[in-house]
């Protein structure tokens, strides 16, 4: 596509970014900024995430869904918090690609996640560049006053849970490349999980309420593990026997020579999206009874202890794990 | 300089961005997200400008100017609504040439400008790419409650006025490029502006109690104030024989053979970071003594009628500008 002329950053503000705007706080994206009430009893509660072509999406993942991973990777992050989310500045930096279909498109697919999530646009600004085509966007959500969950307040003694499934992120991003031979359907299931990931916003109250720490599955669960051990100041164990698995990762899985190196490259591969968190073991039953009405699965994988950073164990014993990625945390 | 490797980025943050964050409501820069305290009284003020290199600055711009001014262009949005910032989230996309000294001077920038604006980094994101550096950052400051001053105030009747000096901002980038004739002073009083221009943070309290609409200049004046006259629904005149110069604009004005002209490219320039406003003619006195206090220059420079849209004068009659830039407004 040909880049669009100078009128043409007006337009996309005008035609297809200012339909989305917060129809109160965003101003019609009118103005240089957002405003927003304060709300007593609230913490406002702020993440900002960036994703480049070719790093964090592939340079065929249509538009729209590229606009809708950009959200719903920030909004995973206030889920993860405890946080509800209302709304966001987005910077899109377009490149030569992003012609007025692909603009689009990327507004299109924003409307349809604003809708599903309940958050507005609050402003931002729209910059072209002659490198990849890259976004970055800043989500506001509210939590109650002083119960925004950190990473750091897992106490020993402690259960270590995490949502939904592991290793989709990983498997999703192989099947959009085409490198993984699976049957279609699982291919389509996997694909779908790394351009739409979705975040655990129907758990956010839970883990507000219940857990100690928490962080979104992003870097990958033992990374992300690692950074919670870090920030608390203990330790984590990771069972990598109980790593819960999609129908389309089990799949992938029981064609493996090597279960434990399989299971470690699904634990280091990040992308999940999920939120692993640690809770005193007398809320387990609570946990699992609000997973269960929310029709979500819920895995206790791991334990706090005494000690520091995180051991990985298979068969009931501490490996080493061969990958890396964790070990930046 | 080559490209760091992944490990890179967690010691960006940690060692260069952490002293930066808000002691409070940064949370060490090691969770997901910033949380603020929602504050009776008043309302919270966002805004999100993006910078790409080759774009927004030049490659042989120093980081620390590149980061200084990203942050300054965000609070010069935040000083026109009248709101007093506090701190800021940051995307940054390192490109090839962003090693480790590069990124160390980008934190250097934004340490100093913080303590000369009394702001604090509350989180963000770091990730690479294979473009040109970028940029996005997302201010935040508190306003008093509902007086954060809109674009959409003007009144007919009410007199427009300007901060400062407008051009240097394209003299400013035409110095920094080498391309001006004259002493080697005036070409740095322009070069600093072009890379680290002023926000009017110093003027924000007035624009704030007195001011009908406003915004700050960054399109350009003339593309600014028709975006002013456009949101309020009136005609603003802008009367170019008055524009309010810099001792290096002079000089340059005087070897000018068209005066006219020259104004008009002033006047179209953009990146003067000024605050463009209207206010009743009541309280021209105390806005001049205001600015008189403050050693800030105020110049009024057009009025706002009936009508629409933006109307050019020069020697007192209205001219079609040959410029454009602010017809896209």
């Amino acid at each position: 596509m040909p880049a669009l002329d100078v009128a043409g950053e007006f337009e996309t503000i005008e035609r297809l970014l200012r339909p989305l705007a917060h129809p109160e706080w965003g101003r019609g994206l009118a103005d240089d900024v957002a405003v927003l009430p304060s709300r007593p009893g609230y913490d406002l509660v702020l993440t900002k995430d960036a994703m480049v072509e070719g790093v964090h999406f592939l340079p065929e993942d249509p538009l729209d869904t590229v606009a809708r991973k950009l959200l719903r990777v920030n909004l995973s992050d206030l889920a993860a918090k405890g946080a509800e989310p209302f709304g966001y500045l987005l910077a899109c930096f377009w490149s030569e690609r992003c012609g007025w279909p692909e603009r689009e498109a990327f507004a299109t697919g924003l409307a349809e996640d604003q809708a599903k999530f309940g958050v507005h646009l609050l402003g931002g600004d729209t910059v072209r560049t002659s490198g990849p085509a890259s976004f970055s966007l800043t989500a506001m959500g509210w939590a109650t006053t002083g119960k925004t969950v950190s990473r750091s307040g897992a106490q020993v003694g402690d259960l270590v849970f995490v949502t939904g499934v592991i290793g989709d992120g990983l498997l999703g991003l192989r099947a959009a490349r085409d490198e993984l031979s699976l049957d279609a359907e699982r291919i389509e299931a996997l694909t779908t999980h790394y351009r739409t990931p979705t975040p655990r916003l129907d758990f956010a109250d839970v883990v507000r309420d219940l857990a100690t720490a928490s962080i979104d599955v992003s870097d990958g669960l033992a990374a992300d593990l690692a950074h919670v051990a870090k920030a608390s100041g203990i330790g984590v164990t990771l069972n990598l026997n109980v790593l819960p698995l999609s129908a389309a990762a089990q799949a992938w899985f029981d064609d493996r020579v090597d279960p434990q190196l399989s299971l470690e490259d699904l634990a280091c591969g990040g992308d999940d999206y999920e939120i692993a968190f640690t809770a005193h073991p007398r809320h387990e039953e609570a946990l699992r009874r609000e997973a269960e009405r929310r029709l979500l699965r819920l895995t206790r994988i791991g334990e706090v202890t005494a000690g520091s950073g995180l051991t990985v164990t298979y068969d009931g014993k501490p490996i080493k794990m061969a990958r890396s990625g964790w070990t930046h945390g």
